[in-house]
């Protein structure tokens, strides 16, 4: 075992103040960015460890398992890290093809057009279908 | 004019307690994420006015025009907005082939593989010879 081995691959990302960082996830083959959120150190090392993207929902206070309300969970393909070490990209294969928590793919649907975000992108399915009669899916998160 | 005019699309993101959103940055025809950075207000604006991502320096505390010093511009093809207001995704074409200020294409170019950050991409361009002597590339930013 050499003296890196001894560095845990957590402690290099430089989470905030609040002890979170912004994670980007992408879609594996259409390479669409999906969404992002935050992730702690406790929702990493569970991405890594299950190979399967868990966040930290800031709204709620606790660890979101994407998909645990709407079932489009994110089977993870890899994770990486950027330059300064306080960003996170994860590759996944999104289940249902829905990220977000309208019903569409991406959550980045809106495009700026003369001034005016504009939708551009199909609601795929029915959010009342997605989801519970009574949901607790604050801030887009499922 | 309706009223929907009368509101301002700057208005409609939701910057942090700093007046900042992250934004990132997708290579147009690749689709590689090439780096995540942050934007205020007026960073959004001169975005949009420019047509060239303009990122807001959190260690410098001022605008930075992508590029500014190692000609590694990106020109902006497309912004998009997500569910919740409070990211923002741009599609740019990178001059050079380089977004990141180690000479790579992406700033993401370590990948986790068995519990190491290891870096998986190719330096294109020695920093040294992209950047002045004295080069005032704090925290990644050029």
């Amino acid at each position: 075992m050499s003296y890196v081995n001894d560095i845990n691959w957590l402690d290099e990302v430089l989470w905030n103040e609040d002890g979170l960082v912004p994670a980007v996830a992408q879609e594996y083959g259409t390479g669409r960015v999906l969404m992002v959120a935050w992730m702690n150190r406790e929702a990493l090392r569970l991405t890594a460890a299950e190979g399967r993207a868990v966040y930290w929902s800031r709204s709620r206070g606790r660890l979101w398992r994407k998909g645990e309300q709407s079932g489009h969970a994110q089977v993870v393909r890899e994770i990486r890290l950027d330059c300064d070490n306080d960003v996170i990209l994860i590759d996944v294969e999104q289940t249902g093809g829905i990220a977000c928590h309208t019903g569409r793919h991406s959550c980045f649907y809106r495009r700026l057009e003369g001034g005016s975000w504009v939708v551009v992108d199909p609601v795929l399915k029915d959010p009342n279908a997605i989801y519970d009669a009574t949901p607790d899916v604050p801030d887009g998160e499922d």
